[in-house]
């Protein structure tokens, strides 16, 4: 019977503010062979999600906690290395819910067989067509409902979820503003992406002005990744019956005492704003029209995707922490 | 030719904070007889509502500032007592938009001529059949979603929206829980208008602990009349997929400097948390269907009505300041 080691990444204190390296250890652990019905994974590529962060807290609302001492997870593809089970055979390539170890044994029906469009793009599984291009998909269209002609501001706007946003809402005719904190990236985002106008809310002084100059008719609609000043200087400058997609609020992930809110939330009632907060994970009703369109716009090169690809298993936890200080150009992937 | 003689109350400078009666002047005016198309109206009960607050501020979002040196405006009933136009005549009880005046003429289709269902009960149209009676009704159908068996928060419970926004709360079969200012209005909701349980957010101790006692499977709507800490606790204490009908934030309207918002704001996303600003104002299309719901509701006593009368014109700024001290019990209404 082979025997398999898999190194795995656990969550062993919970961190106040900031997550450092004494948070995580690394952790050998010896698998079993697939029974009947498993399979066995060998993880190729996984992802590091700002979210991820929400679940190393014990009262963890966004999602489960994580549990101390246990392997973490979250969304990897890889490869079918041994198959007890008739649906998957070695070889093939499974979207999963097993990252931050570089294999396992799960059952069969807990992964995903994907037909890739290109192998050479696995990684795509985990950005542009994953987890954070539903994300845009659902938040933009269902929430923000874009009409042709409007102007939609994005923070986070070179992120995974953010560049999506910003080029499915120039796709469905919008006038996009994206707000980034560099100069490399806002370039990006003009030159390749075709963004209207990009603010880099580092330099730019009062975001609240800079966004009024950017958005001279103001802006219909906010994908909210940010928070704290982002979401002050939207509802400063959102037109009436304005709607905010709240996807996230990575300003705020680790403060270790909860940091104020905007002074302006009043204009929620005086404009007529709608905000919705929302969680892909809900959404799973919308990925075949979302890969629908995706896919197409991929191989015609109307969407683009920037990567950021941290290679080892062992850098897992570097690039997890890098998302906070925006070390990230687009999606951030490890390569294991 | 006779003439008339009105009494007016002026903005004659805008406050910065609360208001004082430096910022009024009663003007006495001299009124032409209507001409054609034309009507005289002698009002008998008029308005102070806590929007009229954001009406004397010089950069109004939420309806158009009040012209310094001019008369004020907003919802009074009165009686046509001289008519040239044929659709009125003298007698007629009409709904209009002149309120601070007790005498004014205007063109006859600018009032609404009203078939009272008891004169005695004149101010109801003021209150919970007028403006504020419909901010409730569209804030909490359209907006909240009530469902049967779920659970409703109202701040400002005993006031002229929220009070509605209970009663009808409990006619759809939700739980209602209301935070009011003071033990007396406390009860009078317990007793009168049947809601499930009252918390004095002035002496209750921490409002997010109250409200998670008060709601222990916790809040499926916030109907918002209050801001700040009520907000904060609303969002602390919601269920996944909460509505938030935001009707106005009365906490800030006073603030000479904007006050930060609630440090919980991530909730929204991670309860996936739904808020709808609204203005009544657009939501004129409801009036129907909320005139004939309500209209039996309060024949059939299924709603209580609960009025603060000040006597006369000269007493309506102390009632509009009132408004912001919670010295109202219920709508506040002057009586010209």
């Amino acid at each position: 019977m082979t025997t398999y080691t898999a190194k795995q990444i656990h969550l062993i204190s919970r961190p106040g503010g900031m997550p450092s390296h004494d948070n995580f250890s690394i952790v050998n652990v010896e698998l079993n062979p697939p029974g009947d019905g498993e399979v066995l994974v060998k993880n190729l590529y996984m992802s590091v999600d700002p979210y991820m962060r929400g679940r190393m807290r014990a009262d963890a609302v966004y999602a489960d906690a994580y549990e101390l001492n246990k392997v973490m997870y979250g969304g990897a593809v890889g490869e079918v290395i041994e198959s007890g089970d008739s649906s998957l055979q070695v070889g093939d390539i499974v979207l999963n819910g097993a990252a931050w170890q570089d294999k396992f044994v799960a059952k069969a029906n807990t992964v995903s067989k994907l037909e890739p469009f290109d192998m050479d793009q696995l990684s795509l599984y985990l950005g542009t067509l994953g987890m954070p291009g539903l994300t845009s998909y659902v938040g933009l269209l269902k929430y923000g409902e874009p009409k042709e002609g409007e102007t939609v501001f994005v923070s986070a706007a070179s992120g995974a979820v953010g560049a999506n946003v910003c080029q499915i809402a120039k796709l469905k005719g919008c006038r996009v503003i994206g707000s980034v904190g560099s100069d490399e990236k806002a370039q990006w985002l003009l030159d390749e992406c075709g963004v209207d106008a990009v603010i880099n809310y580092k330099t730019c002084g009062d975001l609240s002005d800079a966004l009024a100059k950017a958005a001279p008719d103001g802006i219909d609609i906010y994908f909210e990744n940010v928070g704290g000043d982002h979401l002050q200087a939207a509802l400063n400058v959102m037109n009436p019956f304005g709607r905010i997609a709240a996807c996230g609020m990575i300003a705020s992930y680790n403060n270790s005492e909860p940091a104020p809110g905007p002074n302006n939330l009043m204009l929620i009632v005086g404009k007529k704003i709608r905000i919705n907060g929302f969680i892909v994970s809900d959404h799973g009703d919308m990925r075949p029209q979302f890969l629908s369109e995706m896919i197409p716009w991929i191989q015609e090169g109307k969407v683009k995707s920037r990567e950021t690809m941290v290679e080892g298993l062992d850098n897992a936890v570097d690039a997890f922490l890098g998302l906070f200080s925006g070390n990230n150009f687009g999606k951030m992937v490890v390569k294991i």
